[in-house]
C-alpha cells in the first residue's frame, strides 16, 4: 500500500466511523446542521473567495479555457447562492426511517422495511466548486458520510469550503468527519478512493463520459453512472409538427450544456417532406450545425455529413445528428444501439406509436410530446439531485435523497422460531 | 479476444435481443411460457436423469463426497418438485408495468415512475442443478433473459434442462434466447461473462462465500451479492431467558447449511450467569460445538477456545462461536466488525434496548425476539427469490420478483417545453 492508499483509507475508515453515528440521527439534528453549514459559508465567504482566486490565477497560469475558469470561479454572490441551494435541502423530508413496506405475517411476525443511509458516499467531480458543499448536503440529509474528491484545479476552494463546513459541524450533533475532503489532488489519491471497497459503499461520479467511464472502468467500490446523455428526439409520421418543431428546437438548444439536451433528431420518412425545410432553417437562424444523412442533406446541401462517430456523440454544443428513419421501429433499433439510455422523447398524435415507443425504448425517461429537457430532479418535483443516473441498477433517472439510501428490513416477534 | 471470449459474447448479444424482445411481454405470455416449460420438464424427466447420470458418474469419478453427490443428483421425483417450483412462479404477480409512483406536475406533464425488467441477468452458481429451471423462470417472470453458468459438475444435466426449456419456449410467444447456457465449463468461460458490461445488466452469484467474492473481483458487470451469512443472535441484559434459549437454538440448529443460520451467540455479561450453563448444555446435547472466549469456557470448560477466525467465520456446520460482551454496544460494535450484514438477532424486553440496536445494526435484516432463520423470501411471504442480498445497492434482503426489476421515467405531454 502507498502512502496516498494508506491515507485515504484512513479517511474512509473515519468516514465509516462517522457513518455509523449519522445513521440514527434524527431529522432535527441533522437540518440544524444544514443550516449552521448554510450560514458558515456565508460567514466565511470572503476567505473562500481568497483561496479560490488561488486556483483561478493557476487556472491561467496553466492555460484554462474562460469558459473553465468561469465554472471555477467564486464570488460572495455565487457562495451565497450556494448556501441558499443548502437551506433548500433543509426543507426537503428526510428519507431516513421511511417504512417502505409494512405487515403482519401469518405467524405474526410484524415486518418493516425501513429506509436507512447507504452508509459512505464518495462523490469524485470535477471543476465546479459548488458540487463540494451540494453534495456535503445531500449526504448528510439521507444520513451520508460524504467523501468528496473535486478536481486539482479547484484544491484549494474545495479544502478551504471543506474547513468551513466542518467548523459548522463541530458545533453541532453530527461528527465531523460526516463531511471529508480525500487527501492529494493527484490521480493515485482518485484511484485509491475507488478501491476503498468495504469502506466506502458506493461512488457518484459527476462530470463527463470520459470521467464517468474511468471511474466504471477501475473502480472495485459500486459505482452509480450518472449524466451522459446522447437523447433522441423522434418525430413520429403521425406528430403534430408545430409541436414537433418547437420540442426539437427546445430539446437542442434551450441549453447546450445539459445532460438532457438533444443531440439526435430521427425524423420518419414521411414527416420527412413537410417537417425538415421548417426545422433545419430555424436550427440554421439559431446557429446549430446540422450533421446529417443524405437524405437530410437533401433537404439542406449545408448540413454537414454526419459520421457514424456522430450518432452516438454528446455534443454538449450546438451541434446536432439528424437522421431519416423508415419507421418507429428503425427510430427505436437506432436509439437501442446509440443512446446513452438518458431520455429519448417521441413525438406523435398516435396512441398505438406512444405506446410501442415507450414499451420499446429502454431509457431512464420516455418523454412522449415534451422536451427531454424536462428530465430533472427539479421539474419531476423531487428536489435537489445528486446526479441522474443512467443505469438500471439501485437507482434509475434524477437520484433525489431517497435514492441515496438502501433499506433493512426490521422483524419483530415474541419468541417466534422456525 | 479468445475464442471463448466471443463466444460468450455472442451469446450475451442473442440474450440483449430477447431481452428487448421479453420486455414488452404481457404476464400471459410470460405465464404461459412458464407452464410450457413445467410441462416439458416433467415430459423430458427421463432424459435429464439420464444427462444427470453422467455428471453423477463423473463426480464419483473425481471423488466428490457423498453430500456432493447428493445436491447434484436428479430423480424423476426431484425434477417433479423443480417443475412444481416453477408452477408456483406462475401464481406470483408480475412486477413488470407496475407504477411505482405517479402525478401531474404543476405544468401539466404527467409523470409515471414504472418497473421494468433489467434486461439480461447473468446467473453463475454452483453443484445443484435446479437452479437452472428455478432462476430460469424467475427471470422470465420478471421479463429479462437468463444466461446461465452453472458448476462444471454439472454440465450435461444443466445442458440438457437448457435443451428441455428452450425447446418449449419455441411453442410460445416469448423468444427462445430468453434462457442461456454459457458455452463452455471452464474458469474462462465465467471470467468472459463477468467481463461482459454493456450486455449484461447484472449478475448474480449464488454459492459460497469463495464464489461469491470471486464474482465481485473479478467483474466489470455491476454484480449483486448473495449469500454470506455470519449471522449473530444478541441475548441482552433485559432478554427472557426462555425465549433466549429457544431462539438461540433454533437459529443454530433448525438447519445448519443456511445463510441465515446463526454463527455466533452474544451474551450480555448481566445475563451470563443464569443463561450460560442452559444454552451451553443444550447446544451440547444437540451436537454443537461452541468456540468460546475465556468468560464462555468459564462456564464450560469442553468448550474450543476462540480465536479471531471464528468470529468471522461462517460455518455451516454443527459449530457455534460464543461471546460474553459488557454491553449492548459492544454487542454492536462485534457485529458491526465481523458480520456479513445478512442477519442478526436481538432477545431483549427491554424497548430501549431494541430500539438501540435495531437502529445501530446495520444488517439486511434485523429480528427483535425471533430467530434469524425467518429472513427468507417464502417466510416474508415474496414467494421464490434469486437470493438474499447482503449489498446496499439496489436491493437488499431476500430478492424476489420486484428486486429483479429497474424502472423508468415515463413523461407524457402536450408539445411542453422548458
Amino acid at each position: 500500500m502507498s502512502d496516498t492508499e494508506r491515507e485515504v483509507h484512513a479517511v474512509a475508515e473515519r468516514a465509516k466511523d462517522a457513518a455509523a453515528d449519522l445513521a440514527p440521527l434524527s431529522r432535527a439534528v441533522k437540518d440544524e446542521a444544514l443550516l449552521a453549514m448554510a450560514d458558515a459559508l456565508v460567514d466565511h465567504a470572503e476567505s473562500i473567495v481568497a483561496a479560490n482566486a488561488e486556483d483561478t490565477a493557476r487556472a491561467r497560469e496553466n492555460g484554462l479555457s474562460e469558459a473553465m475558469i468561469d465554472r471555477l470561479s467564486l464570488s460572495v454572490e455565487r457562495i451565497e447562492a450556494i448556501a441558499d441551494a443548502v437551506r433548500e435541502i433543509v426543507e426537503l423530508p428526510d428519507p431516513v426511517g421511511e417504512v417502505v413496506r409494512g405487515k403482519i405475517l401469518p405467524n405474526g411476525l410484524e415486518l418493516h422495511q425501513i429506509r436507512v443511509p447507504l452508509g459512505v458516499i464518495g462523490i469524485i467531480y470535477e471543476g465546479r466548486p459548488n458540487v463540494t458543499a451540494d453534495a456535503a448536503a445531500l449526504c448528510l440529509k439521507s444520513g451520508n458520510a460524504a467523501l468528496l474528491r473535486g478536481s486539482s484545479s479547484a484544491y484549494s476552494s474545495n479544502t478551504r469550503i471543506v474547513e468551513v463546513l466542518r467548523e459548522a459541524l463541530a458545533k453541532t450533533g453530527v461528527p465531523v468527519d460526516a463531511v471529508q475532503l480525500v487527501p492529494g489532488a493527484g490521480r493515485d489519491s482518485a484511484r485509491a478512493l475507488m478501491r476503498a471497497r468495504g469502506l466506502v459503499d458506493v461512488l457518484i461520479p459527476r462530470g463527463g463520459g470520459a470521467l464517468i467511464q474511468a471511474v466504471v472502468r477501475e473502480s472495485t467500490v459500486p459505482v452509480i453512472e450518472t449524466g451522459e446523455g446522447n437523447c433522441h428526439v423522434y418525430v413520429d409520421a403521425a406528430a403534430d409538427l408545430d409541436k414537433a418543431l418547437d420540442i426539437a428546437v427546445n430539446a437542442k438548444t434551450q441549453r447546450y450544456s445539459t445532460c438532457n439536451t438533444a443531440e439526435t433528431l430521427l425524423v420518419h420518412k414521411h414527416a420527412a417532406d413537410a417537417f425538415l425545410p421548417d426545422v433545419l432553417r430555424r436550427l440554421r437562424e439559431l446557429g446549430v450545425t446540422v450533421h446529417g444523412d443524405d437524405r437530410v442533406r437533401f433537404y439542406d446541401p449545408e448540413a454537414v455529413e454526419a459520421t457514424e462517430e456522430d450518432w452516438s456523440t454528446e455534443y454538449l454544443s450546438p451541434d446536432l445528428a439528424v437522421k431519416v428513419v423508415d419507421s418507429l421501429d428503425d427510430a427505436v433499433a437506432h436509439i437501442r444501439r446509440y443512446s446513452t439510455a438518458h431520455t429519448e422523447a417521441i413525438v406523435t398524435d398516435s396512441q398505438a406509436a406512444a405506446r410501442r415507443f415507450v414499451s420499446r425504448v429502454d431509457s431512464a425517461a420516455v418523454m412522449v410530446n415534451a422536451s427531454t429537457r424536462f428530465t430533472d430532479g427539479g421539474e419531476f418535483g423531487f428536489g435537489a439531485e445528486i446526479g441522474i443516473s443512467t443505469q438500471k441498477l439501485h437507482a434509475r433517472g434524477p437520484m433525489g435523497l431517497p435514492e441515496m439510501t438502501s433499506t433493512k428490513y426490521v422483524v419483530t416477534g415474541d419468541g417466534h422460531l422456525r
